[in-house]
């Protein structure tokens, strides 16, 4: 058997993997998991339908690359933190073992029932300890959208932000894994016609769909990472629905920014798709005017076509309505400008940060990424396929944010983030 | 022996305590330290200018509260993690140990000197690790000096601030122990005279004088701590110098709050002293008017009489000149007021958040909690005892920040946390 690098798109696999599946042997993402029989959460790959269960792999001694324990664990926070040429050569060891023509897991039946998992009978959690969360805002057209609605729509992009990637720091306690209900937030709302804020359930509850990266290579505090170094940083990607309350934000944001607005929730994909898989799905970067300063770089192959759908499904719905088509790869700032800008004060950063791209918006009314903008802030509802409308998410909604990558006769995917809303928590004093 | 309240003003240690100490045996501050004959890392609380090592105490059996081991760790979360009851118990088992008229670690000088580390001996570290950090923005004087300069005097305080406790998340990463250097961070500036902004080191390094509290007993997502109940989850109190790019921050902060120029570093004192210890201390808040919404209770005893100072020593000096003098009874929004808001949404606390107070300022000129306020943003520099003046802080400068609530005749004192400017990192790419 002759070693074929893991994203030649000529690979098969021995797992059978339905057209327009998300998970082909080009793919292979990390995530963790558990089962009824097995409770113990544990670091996986999705191929087709399917999880590789690396502890179980890695107990037959078939993935001599990593050391004993490290897939034994409930987070990917141990294995990501062995390094870049760690990742690379499990990701060859992994793929060779799933290659049509190696037998080594395939052939023996009680191999492959103990190495293989279906994911419908899997629980997946949340793939990595996140130790601090960032929520960039680096979609110009959101950016836009939003200065237009709430300052000034001839001056919307404040000055600073085509000079830097703006960004916040984020909750990371509020990370939850696709799947994890969510619950409408309370809080203070300033009503127009009303002098004081009143106490009550959020009213203009939002998503934001983002993807975000996952820091694979820490940094000391005081030195920052050059910008052409910042790729290295990065172990891979996930879906982000950053769950905002439009009405609580508006009200508390001045001047130190999103607070209970944002800490309530943001909800992951469980698989993190490595950047090796996304290799091929560069894109150039849309031009940068002004030119950025030297430490943010120049703008060049740096994007990923990523198309994302944004689905939404009222409680008593059968079918969701795709309500936002669009992809990543008009993104203004970069990962690794963001990620040379974060540390370019001297913050450090460490294995299983998450770092949120800001909420993706295209330019067609159809491709915007969270309601504010669809909706217009509540004015021009959505009317969805069941014929209801939707200024903002109402209880019992599910949305589900999906995307991939399209090559010729394949998809490098991300599966989904889907989340349900429910109500609010009773309050004790209101 | 009887049993005596571990606050009893006429408890006296068998260990010699300076009059002024901060660390009688009514304090009893809990601390993360380590030696050069015994580098690992491990939990003691400070007395007098000695360290009493927990580790060692429970290795003798004498703190039977705890389960082994649980001293024997690089930070406190273990121990904090088991509770109310068990904060309580080892309290009163330490402070029993220590009495001057307890024998059991005082008459065996081996027993003494292998449970007694001097403290100049010690290198203190972090005490908790820290999963999350919440910035409060709580004091009313501070909040109005920064609306009176940044915007309208007239209207300084943002309509939201009587409302609610203001509060950004911040950067865990970043926080470090006093001791640590502090690196002036570079960053983006913009100038007056200049149309794009230009990068290089801070020009407005400034401090921020702050307390924050240490969570004890986390809560669940989605379930709010109601004000009446946010105490019992407080385990204690450290001093916090929030470090602050003042020119970072003024270009960045629109529309998502400080970012960078927060990031780089924020400093806390190495002892966590306990809510139990600062009990006596508790004085009436100021009056909220308006009163609060429901959730956020009313004003009460809620404040705590903790005198502070800090003091700036530049480089060449020997003396460090006293710039602030102030207290943290005067802060608008209690602690409990704090931590019920910041969970109303459903977010999420854990063992070990910590949550700055916000900088402390009071109403005459020498009050005031940071350089920004004290100078006018460099408008009136200070003149330092060396005859040095100081707009914002220059390299070589060291920061040292104190803090005690007086008793008749003793202290409870929070160590300090100081630390000292060091340049900015060359830029590689300027």
């Amino acid at each position: 058997m002759t070693t074929i690098h893991p994203n030649d798109p000529t690979l098969q696999s021995f797992i059978p993997v339905r057209p327009g599946s998300h998970f082909p042997i080009q793919n292979l993402p990390y995530g963790v998991f558990s089962t009824g029989a097995d409770p113990l959460p544990r670091v996986g790959v999705a191929i087709g339908d399917d999880i590789l269960d690396l502890a179980a792999v890695a107990g037959l001694g078939l993935l001599p690359c990593v050391p004993p324990g490290v897939f034994h664990a409930s987070s990917l926070n141990q294995f990501i933190a062995l390094g870049r040429d760690t990742w690379q050569a499990t990701r060859q060891w992994i793929s060779e073992l799933l290659r049509k023509d190696n037998p080594a897991l395939q052939s023996d039946p009680c191999v492959r029932d103990s190495v293989l998992v279906p994911m419908a009978d899997a629980t997946l959690h949340l793939p990595v300890d996140i130790p601090g969360y960032t929520d960039f805002y680096s979609s110009r057209e959101h950016a836009t959208n939003c200065g237009t609605m709430f300052r000034d729509p001839a001056n919307a992009l404040l000055p600073n932000w085509l000079e830097m990637p703006i960004a916040y720091n984020g909750r990371a306690s509020s990370v939850v894994v696709s799947g994890t209900p969510v619950q409408r937030p309370n809080g203070q709302l300033k009503l127009p016609d009303v002098p004081r804020p009143v106490f009550g359930p959020c009213r203009k509850l939002d998503f934001e769909l983002e993807t975000a990266f996952i820091v694979g290579q820490p940094s000391a505090l005081g030195n920052s990472i050059a910008v052409d170094d910042a790729e290295r940083h990065i172990f891979g990607m996930v879906l982000l629905n950053d769950w905002s309350a439009r009405d609580i934000q508006q009200w508390e944001y001045m001047p130190l920014g999103p607070f209970n607005s944002k800490t309530f929730a943001s909800s992951i994909s469980p698989w993190i798709v490595t950047m090796e898989a996304l290799e091929p799905f560069r894109v150039q970067s849309p031009t940068q005017e002004p030119m950025p300063l030297p430490y943010l770089g120049k703008a060049g192959k740096d994007s990923y076509d990523i198309m994302l759908e944004v689905n939404l499904r009222p409680a008593a719905a059968t079918h969701a309505t795709t309500i936002c088509r669009t992809s990543s790869r008009f993104m203004y700032w970069s990962m690794r400008q963001q990620l040379a800008h974060h540390t370019v004060s001297g913050c450090n950063v460490r294995v299983g940060d998450l770092m949120g791209s800001g909420t993706i918006s295209g330019r067609s009314a159809d491709s915007l990424g969270c309601l504010l903008e669809l909706t217009r802030n509540g004015n021009n509802p959505l009317t969805l396929s069941t014929g209801e409308q939707r200024r903002f998410l109402e209880d019992g909604d599910t949305v589900s944010m999906t995307g991939w990558c399209q090559a010729d006769g394949y998809r490098i995917g991300f599966g989904d983030v889907s989340a349900t809303v429910l109500p609010a928590q009773p309050s004790r004093a209101s």
